[in-house]
């Protein structure tokens, strides 16, 4: 390795290090509360050697956002399109159980997404869009259901993908309260249930795409 | 009024005050963030002046609690009872609609529970019995509701309570980032509805104890 890129893997492993910090404070006591000091604190650095890294708060909370958004993209994303929506339903039920092992994690969200309602939070449009496109995203794959013809007659794609990602952030909530491992999978399982025709986690039943 | 009556009724006055700014600031910057001097020039007093009424930052947050629990027993509580469930789920709906007259207490909600997941913040423990008791109370509701035979056959209580709770936490996050008026309320009463083998709002159905 030459000095050059000995110099940007040690620069990148020192940003891991501060995201991850950040990522544990943000979660803890809030993105408003925390304060750059302590995250570098932290991280075992000094405060300008942090500034360094990320100009400002507001760039570490978009570098912590920006991290889990592309975990969670590649731990989820590539299996979860059948072409009826059944593959998807279960993977958002793996989602919560995945969810169940990283609290810290469904801690920063929830902290963040109810801070960040106020207009003037930095996370503002980030969370307002995360939501629209997580509901949106959601909505698609009931649609793909319905004309599978997976879903219980009536069902109304639009009320039922707000209502579970509603359903999946109160969940976490009650949680990170009572922590019980099997909680949000089991209760996210059996609202599922209810809107299909087929059993949701038989592995017999494969989603195929109609006609 | 004699000088003590008055002098109680200024300091009352002035806690309520105190209270409101309060809520307020709890609800726009978190718990956390908000100080104690802050607030006190909020009412327009000195810090010294607040410290007067509330003698710490937890005491306010006990009080500002306290303030909205009595206020939603008084509005929902007395009609709710009518031995069946019915009338208790639509005071749920009711609930959610009076909600969206209420952006700031959602949003101090919002905000707190989410904070207080962390077990060293002051409201942890209230949020972890508010949130026992509701999802109790909600049970009963539908344990009452099974037994009037108003629901369809095999609904658990102790799942749909849970996750009915989790719904109405996590509407508010979705209609605080993207306010629709009609939001909370409809997708409520529609999942309420998907429970019920009677109309849910049809006042001719009227709820009556079995037997």
């Amino acid at each position: 390795m030459t000095a050059r890129a000995e110099g940007y893997a040690t620069g990148r492993a020192r940003r891991d290090q501060i995201v991850e910090s950040a990522t544990e404070l943000f979660a803890r006591v809030g993105y408003r509360h925390a304060t750059i000091l302590q995250i570098a604190q932290h991280v075992g650095i000094s405060r300008t050697g942090l500034l360094h890294h990320f100009a400002s708060k507001e760039a570490l909370l978009e570098a912590v956002l920006a991290r889990r958004d592309a975990e969670d993209m590649a731990r989820f994303r590539p299996s979860a399109d059948d072409g009826t929506g059944l593959a998807a339903m279960r993977a958002w039920v793996e989602l919560s159980r995945y969810n169940a092992s990283v609290p810290h994690l469904v801690s920063l969200y929830a902290v963040l997404s109810a801070e960040a309602c106020d207009p003037r939070h930095p996370a503002h449009d980030y969370f307002a869009q995360r939501y629209a496109r997580t509901v949106g995203g959601f909505e698609r794959v009931l649609t793909k259901a319905v004309a599978a013809g997976l879903l219980v007659p009536g069902t109304d794609p639009a009320v039922e993908a707000r209502a579970l990602v509603a359903l999946m952030d109160g969940l976490q909530i009650q949680w990170l309260l009572d922590p019980d491992p099997s909680l949000m999978g089991d209760v996210l399982a059996a609202k599922l249930q209810q809107l299909l025709v087929v059993p949701l986690l038989d592995p017999a039943v494969v989603g195929r795409a109609p006609g």
